[in-house]
């Protein structure tokens, strides 16, 4: 798992939310996952695989922070987690990753994007399960939290 | 998606249960998700790319299947969903597409998995964001039940 990982998908949640909902984000620390938990209630997942690596990635909200983003991106706020919201998680999950893969791309590492899936569920967490460390990196706003979880197998 | 795809990710996970864990699942008839939501405390996903399709696989568990499948395969049963258990889940989820991916082979479709990541929480749910059909294979024990849910673009 390399630290220039990082970045692209830090910047890449930054520029998607920023550019589709007038959100701004704050980033905290990125930090190796070990104690660490991440919760919340609406998870976007995505598998990648490339000649060199092959990983996972997961961007979670708090469900405050998905509905505000929701209203801001489609003008209409549900009163809970729907299939709106999902399909909305599962494109900004699929945003992130492609804007992460040109800029890597860039830098010489390829992959590949599967399909990405959402999970549902007040108060889910998730591992990622790869042979290399697993980084996080959190980010705060008024409507709650959310985290992006990275982690490569080399 | 296919409808060929199916069997071999359900002859698979009953295959590594029954080989692992001395389990044996009732597998039910494979569903159409639309209105079927498959619900479950702890489960497997991963992401599969290859040149004529992509796509994501998921294995859901209810918590007293998980533990008594733990018991069985390790011979220690933890009080909960510990990190034990989600690297068995983990470690499921990779067997079962990797089975399903040898049998795939065989006919001509190849894929390339990514990792795999588990995600836990109490009733949570899995939505595969994919362009093509989702199918639920849902299986029966007297500990709980198990879902596979796949989509695959084309």
């Amino acid at each position: 798992m390399r630290a220039e990982f990082v970045n692209p998908f830090l910047a890449s949640l930054l520029n998607v939310l920023k550019t589709m909902a007038s959100m701004e984000l704050a980033p905290q620390k990125p930090l190796l996952k070990k104690d660490e938990i991440a919760r919340g209630d609406v998870s976007g997942l995505i598998g990648m695989v490339g000649p060199q690596t092959r990983g996972s990635m997961s961007i979670t909200f708090d469900e405050g922070l998905a509905l505000e983003i929701m209203q801001r991106m489609l003008g209409e706020r549900p009163n809970g987690i729907n299939d709106e919201v999902t399909d909305m998680v599962g494109e900004i999950t699929n945003m992130v990753t492609g804007g992460a893969k040109r800029i890597l791309s860039e830098k010489g590492y390829d992959f590949e994007m599967a399909t990405p899936a959402v999970v549902s569920g007040r108060g889910h967490t998730i591992t990622h399960k790869s042979e290399g460390a697993i980084i996080i990196m959190p980010f705060e706003s008024e409507y709650g939290k959310a985290f992006i979880e990275i982690s490569f197998d080399r």
